[in-house]
């Protein structure tokens, strides 16, 4: 077991998985928190410090490879040659519907910037996000996924408590694409596609990659005014979280690479 | 809470999961056994009663109705009005692998009771069971299911600690049929046809379903003998019944009904 | 090629897809027709033989293996030595909606022969048929193809046109279990396994198996009271019976072992 | 029925299925061939016009969006008013295998265009490619998509003989990521995804979008020193293309909008 505290990476703190799944990791890791704007992260790691625990924020665009390479330069500074236990990647964003022809090129490849869109509910079907979720799911995830994967590899020399962690937050628009939900769902499907063909070429090796769908909305600030007719009816980011670190604690004789997590009326 | 302690029944216990399954599930529960024959529990109840715990064994034949009629009969007194907190169906078999055309009736409805047949790894393609799969897998998952989704609804009204649960214990020949492997892909498509049918069905009244793959060779004296090159090639079954454990304490704001299992140097 | 004209059987022959097949087939083939009620067939063998073709019809009751072989030895005969080029699974049946729990056993295992039940879409979730699911798709599938296979094995030594083929017709509900239709779900998900593993046996030895997922209500007598906002928005059965024919004329380099069907306005 | 003659465009022409697929439409229609080398049309529209067919070239690169536009100013004007009856995008390229730690992000987004790269069955897995694997697949379909889709919804306009159809080619790798194969797998994902979110939002409208999986190595001119122990081992693209043209006359009563085609000694 290595001497020093390991680390916790998470990339997409917001108000609802993200921090949910930092709190959970910085109860036994150290924790590093990525978001484009400090504003994400600045109370968490304020509040995780509080607690006693270690976290530091690095303002991070994970579609941009530049911004990922110097956040890990940063990283790894902090970290001090501790290892890494676990990588989240959790990057989201925000959604309009729209007919696939009203799409230009700009939107798709960079997302929509404008200001006064109407958030819809995912199953609503969505088809354009603030940064276009390429950017955000493929390009994000292979960015993030570079930076990772050597310093999980290279945490197995240390015989780490649970195998290293590699986790990507995914939703039902990775299986299953919807009318006005093209570009969410080509970025979802990229996004899972990486996440087989890491666990299958990492897995061996010994790192834990798991792709979790999660299919409901989210129980956040923003969600509140959602109706339902049921108690319980919005998922829990805390109850991601306890997951999160389920996954994490697997053996590798008894690795998931795919789990589906919903309220218990969700229709699916 | 409900002021008696609950049980779990497990049905399918053998030297492998459905023991270590018990074994978990009898920390914080009375636990009941079934199986066909009884020097499958016996030992484990006297295990589980020197442990602390308290264990009954009922021997029962999944596929037949009336077996489970009378086994739930009896349980019911043992439990004493106590709830029932999770059931597992992990009743399983085994197997050899037959060209389609050489099968015959009696051997595809009814199962193969010869003796000096071969057991053979599952992945590599298996069409024949000692008891048919259709017997062990979706006629008995058909009675178990009937026999605990009463009590599992029943436990709802004391408000339980975890909502009540039922697992299936499959396969990855559940989701992929193979050469050689009719019988054995039919039996587990239609577990877990029913699987997804009852989760569709019960979750929404807060009994939690769940369909879990397990997708490599389990750990277990009678594959003592398969060699392979990786250590920890084979599945733990302590460490699949960690996995049920974690399900059953998922809230019902967070539902994962299906996922997989398999070890990390597993091809799949 | 064979001298002697070849035959398409067609197993389920009522008055939709299965009829439209047989007319389909009895184009270039001489056919026979199995169903368990001869008023199934009776008309069809006359529509058949006026139109110039050649078409016997067999009293079988396909769940039924002693009724499936004594119909194949009646049907040698009348093939006399000719090639089979091609089988049709078809059979289905009439379907209610019931809660899991009130199924029994007999219901689950023989299906239901009372009157007066009422027939509902499939999509809205079924769960009982007048026969059984299990015995309908199973094993009726399993002693048809018992059948049927080694006369499509033989056909392959007199250098057939088209491979031999033998096509299941099958619905969405072999891809997703729903509340209220364990039953229907679980044979369904048991005949795409048996689809899938005969591919993977009998592929490689030239036979072409393939799984169609019909998917929406087919244009016929019995659903002409359901009402669409569009037109065509019923699967018309001779379209149908023209992509299992394109199935049948695929070259073996260039097999399609699944495909769905359905019409323009489906959800799914 | 228009009284002009219809057309059919085919990106991604090149010696293996984008040309017979091009041979087959033009046997009824005239047809636009797009692909970024002239020289990889330019033998086929004489072979067209010899033929007696009508055919155009006109160099596209599908990943770059003012060339499809401008490619489809330039074919509008050819096409004089006609109808647009079908579109295929068969955009592919040459692979590489690669560890993921060894992609740099030029050739993850870009491509690799160096000399002297190993041309490998893609079957084996494979990671990187001429141009990358999102622009042809994910960002190409977008754009050509965006550019045939409002030809497609006009042509419908004139009640067109068969539903105007829009096919992709796709592969395996769209349903499975693999180990080293991570930038071709998210790419296929994502243009399944496109394909799926398309089929659901234009279905209903009347143009039939299909997502065809080619499983299997193609029978052309660079892959004849792929030896296989029996015949009929690769596919022929003459067959892929009949199957395209099955597709594209289907009523809009019975859509295929996923099929899968390899050769009867395919593993799958």
């Amino acid at each position: 077991m290595s001497s020093q505290k390991a680390w916790a990476v998470v990339a997409g703190v917001g108000p609802g998985t993200g921090a949910s799944v930092a709190r959970r990791f910085a109860k036994q890791y150290s924790v590093a928190l990525l978001a484009r704007n400090p504003s994400n992260y600045e109370p968490l790691v304020k509040e995780i410090e509080s607690a006693g625990g270690k976290a530091v924020g690095i303002s991070t665009d994970c579609a941009d490879g530049k911004s990922v390479k110097s956040a890990f330069e940063q990283l790894k500074k902090e970290m001090g040659g501790a290892p890494l236990a676990a990588a989240i990647y959790n990057v989201g964003g925000r959604f309009i519907r729209k007919p696939f022809l009203e799409l230009n090129e700009e939107e798709f490849e960079s997302g929509w910037e404008a200001n006064g869109y109407v958030s819809l509910h995912l199953q609503a079907g969505c088809c354009l996000m603030k940064s276009s979720a390429d950017k955000l799911f493929r390009r994000g995830g292979f960015h993030f996924s570079q930076a990772v994967l050597p310093l999980l590899l290279e945490a197995l020399k240390g015989s780490p408590e649970h195998p290293p962690t590699l986790i990507f937050t995914s939703a039902t628009a990775a299986m299953k694409g919807s009318a006005l939900c093209s570009s969410f769902a080509t970025g979802k499907f990229a996004m899972r596609a990486l996440a087989q063909s890491l666990a299958r070429e990492f897995g061996p090796k010994g790192v834990h990659v798991s792709h979790a769908i999660i299919d409901g909305v989210i129980d956040i600030e923003r969600t509140k005014h959602y109706q339902f007719d049921h108690p319980d009816a919005k998922i829990k980011p805390e109850a991601i979280a306890d997951s999160y670190w389920y996954l994490h604690t697997q053996p590798r004789t008894c690795f998931t690479n795919e789990l589906d997590i919903r309220p218990y009326i969700e229709k699916w």
